[in-house]
């Protein structure tokens, strides 16, 4: 969300600089030679291009918003009780995100409420995993002490990160709530910066390397 | 759903036999004076009516199947997120139940998913929470050792009576799947019975009391 913000405010970033978890999962799917069910938001859909998703036996789980309909949900849960190994993956573990109109549900509860029907636990294919951060870092040819996350959710960035073994910056805007963020019970940021810009001041005026 | 089939094949029993979670929460609603937002089947309308719904101040979750849009579910969370104190009620928290076309999922996914969303704990006002035995029971006039529970449902039905303290038998029709249900890790049925007649054969043979 914050990457397509600063690219549409004309912020000098590329869209192969972007590291979104659909192109992890596409690559999945091809080393397993499974076949999905998507439930994933219709601009997600052209990455999956190629990819045979006739007789279906497995599930993704993106944001999808709208698609989540009882129906499409119901045939995704009868798919995880009907094929004694069919998988259920989750693009992210997300609570909730920020648009313009206000706060919105993101892919964890839809994943939780799959789980929860079916028995079946979801493999994440995206933040909070470790393994999401350390493809992204080996994407970058980065090492952990040269990279810091700074992001808007105190668990998926901020503790993924952290979980991983690189420094969490929390950022007070988009989805930030101060009374839950500031003092959450299991995460504790290395900085809190009032916005992105803040953030890259901290860094250089700090070195924090 | 097990009381509508019974009356629907012409079993005699009445209405005011049947004990449902929704005139419990109306009768809660009352107590506490809220103003419920609605996530239930068209069908349990009725017994909400005369209830304020106005400027709502908590969430009623049912098995509200194609009422699960993403639009609801997401107004929903938002009332959970921005009024401090707005409760989150579930009628039961079942996993699936079965239709003729095959399962579905029942209201537990839904309130996992907004409880995982908004960090709010639903308060269960149905199976298998104690207090809805506890109500039955004393609706009835009876005892705990004058009632078993014959169900489907081997958490909610059979977990929940024997969690109540009464006792809990699995009936091998509607959603029961062997493999899953037989041996389940944490649930041990009092008797298994192939169907609701063998149940009340093996009653009255064996004098359950």
């Amino acid at each position: 969300m914050l990457c397509e913000k600063l690219i549409r405010i004309g912020f000098q970033l590329t869209e192969n600089e972007i590291f979104s978890p659909a192109p992890v999962m596409v690559k999945l799917l091809k080393e397993r030679k499974l076949r999905p069910m998507l439930l994933v938001h219709p601009r997600a859909l052209p990455q999956f291009e190629g990819i045979d998703q006739s007789n279906p036996n497995c599930v993704v789980v993106g944001d999808a918003t709208d698609v989540f309909t009882y129906e499409k949900l119901n045939d995704a849960f009868r798919l995880l009780m009907e094929q004694k190994r069919a998988s259920l993956f989750s693009l992210g573990r997300g609570r909730y995100y920020k648009e313009v109109d206000g706060l919105c549900m993101d892919v964890g509860g839809f994943t939780a409420a799959l789980e929860y029907a079916s028995g079946v636990h979801a493999e994440v294919v995206g933040k909070p995993e470790k393994t999401f951060f350390a493809t992204a870092l080996s994407d970058m040819a980065l090492s952990k002490s040269e990279v810091l996350m700074i992001g808007d959710d105190i668990v998926s960035d901020v503790g993924g990160a952290q979980e991983f073994g690189i420094r969490g910056v929390l950022v007070r805007t988009g989805k930030f709530i101060a009374e839950k963020d500031e003092n959450h019970p299991l995460v504790k940021p290395d900085a809190i910066v009032d916005d992105l810009a803040q953030g890259v001041d901290v860094i250089i005026s700090q070195r924090m390397d």
